[in-house]
């Protein structure tokens, strides 16, 4: 099954490992996450590129230091062969070094990415977006360019860890959320989260990301903000309590749903019908099998207030003291309000008396 | 006098130092070139902006290892005050380095060029494009980033010496030939080169540029290869003689010239039209007075021929084994043919026969 997209990514989904014939291997470089190697059909994909190129995955690799040696290792590299075209293989910071890799090579040139987790097949090899950290600060630098094709690849999905299913169900939950009724009743019919359930829902997924991005590519508009959701409390408890970032989103969108409620931009009825559905359920249900478990949001709530300011400021400093903020008016309607960083803070507070 | 253009690029020319309120201040950043400093006007200039940061100009500056310690400082300034709006002031070198560091910061915040040499006046502030060097190579990697508005200051320029009037002339001399008869006949009557009468041609040599630009914005065509005219040799005879670029891509035009007459592309009507213009001659004239004088063109194309073919291959050689070459068949007509980098060396031997 292959999706052509309006922003001309076209995405193919691929049952089996894809054969040679599937990469444009002349002129091509691989760029990969090493940790990959261990798996044969990974070894046997890299085999099909001239020139290919592995690096560790994390936050590390993405510094804008470490990346400006690695781009003079690639340039290297080059000199034996051209460089015109760049497949990323990864998880989300492998597709965001090696998309700026893509994004400024001899001024550009058109980028594959073969996501490797789940999160980066549902969300972040689709969007454009990639970005480089600067002096310990995540994303600081970085641009929008869009993949020209997103290979996704089941056996090479399915053989993570079953853990990174249930830390990509943030994201899985925040464009459901988005997106409405239909992929919200699609997945509170889901009995079970394993990766056959992923995989035959991966399509309506990623058509309700391109819905969006579709909109507003290139973040000319605002429109594309809403997929923002759940992110501006969800960084803060990722970074503070160092969660896995799908996770971390969940419980982001648990933050605005409680304070849409709450400026009564949502109604009781609609708050009961979100968290008692069996997407939320579910959902809880996947924590207390994974490591995860302990961590409930009434505990998660509980971050200390200065923890809780530094990273929110920290984060938005360069923007401006005001930030925009999606709220949940319904399943599948949300809305952008201006807000303050004290605004933000004092529903945090609120919500901490609420939850103790 | 301001020019609005299609590409949205806004360009302003002052006739005196702008005043404070011709920037946009808040949350602006202003990138220096350190020599500039000693012009008071500059120095005033800068003390309209919340954040500056000087850098010495030239080629160092545009290696990437260097460009990531540079934005590593540029985040640590705005930790004070966010930068929102990115100003750069310089020539060419400095130009490349803002112009990316716009392009990327933040994924491209609005950029605004204020050229402080005759040659980013006319040319390089213009057409968007800006690069870094990478493990030595030249302009390796970069982006397409249009400057938002390019101000053009009449005492800034003025404030360089003269011999940069000439070093520019090359470009003039590349945009005149390309645009035609129009501009080529405003060239012609020009008795003498100096600062005022390069002012004066200014908004004619800058409209003609984006007239180009504006078909093809983004090298998605390769209509604005146009603009290349004589940049193949002048690159080689920039590098290998160490001169100036505006210099280096008149000698090219030259070569440019010849070889579209040899290829029976350009009548010898036409050649002799072009090289007895007084463009030309006047044009001599000012190598004349200035250091560059003892550089004639038949000296400079007797240049060794394996360092012309190292030059050469090594610029190309990761874009493919064949070129588009610029030929010229008349005034305001060109042709782009694709040549191998043998045809190349081929008619430097040949010229080289014919000049000794």
């Amino acid at each position: 099954m292959n999706t052509k997209t309006k922003i001309n990514s076209q995405v193919r989904f691929f049952s089996k490992w894809p054969s040679g014939k599937d990469f444009k291997k002349d002129g091509s470089l691989l760029i990969y996450d090493q940790l990959l190697i261990s798996n044969p059909g990974v070894k046997k994909l890299i085999s099909n590129f001239p020139l290919s190129y592995g690096l560790s995955s994390g936050e590390q690799t993405k510094s804008v230091k470490e990346w400006a040696l690695h781009v003079e290792k690639l340039i290297s590299l080059s000199h034996e062969k051209s460089i015109q075209k760049i497949y990323v293989l990864g998880g989300g910071s492998i597709g965001d070094f090696g998309g700026f890799v893509a994004s400024v090579w001899k001024r550009g040139v058109p980028l594959v990415q073969i996501p490797s987790t789940w999160l980066a097949a549902i969300d972040s090899s689709h969007g454009g977006k990639n970005a480089l950290n600067v002096g310990g600060v995540k994303n600081q630098i970085g641009t929008i360019h869009y993949a020209d094709e997103v290979m996704i690849i089941k056996p090479l999905l399915e053989s993570q860890p079953e853990e990174r299913i249930f830390e990509a169900l943030g994201e899985v939950i925040k464009i459901a959320m988005i997106n409405g009724k239909t992929l919200w009743k699609k997945i509170e019919s889901v009995k079970k989260w394993n990766s056959k359930q992923l995989w035959t829902l991966l399509p309506n997924l990623i058509d309700a990301k391109y819905l969006i991005l579709e909109l507003d590519p290139y973040e000319k508009k605002s429109l594309r903000h809403v997929l923002n959701l759940g992110h501006t409390a969800g960084h803060i408890f990722e970074s503070f309590y160092q969660l896995p970032h799908g996770f971390a989103v969940s419980l982001g969108v648990e933050f605005a749903v409680h304070w849409s409620a709450h400026k009564g931009l949502l109604s009781q009825v609609e708050l009961e019908n979100i968290f008692l559905s069996p997407v939320w359920s579910r959902w809880d249900e996947c924590h207390s099998t994974s490591k995860l478990r302990m961590l409930h949001y009434e505990n998660i709530i509980q971050i200390p207030q200065n923890d809780f300011l530094k990273y929110l400021v920290h984060d938005k400093k360069n923007v401006s003291k005001k930030l925009k903020y999606v709220f949940v008016t319904g399943v599948g309607e949300t809305e952008i309000h201006e807000v303050s960083h004290l605004d933000v803070l004092n529903e945090l507070k609120r919500q901490q008396k609420y939850f103790s």
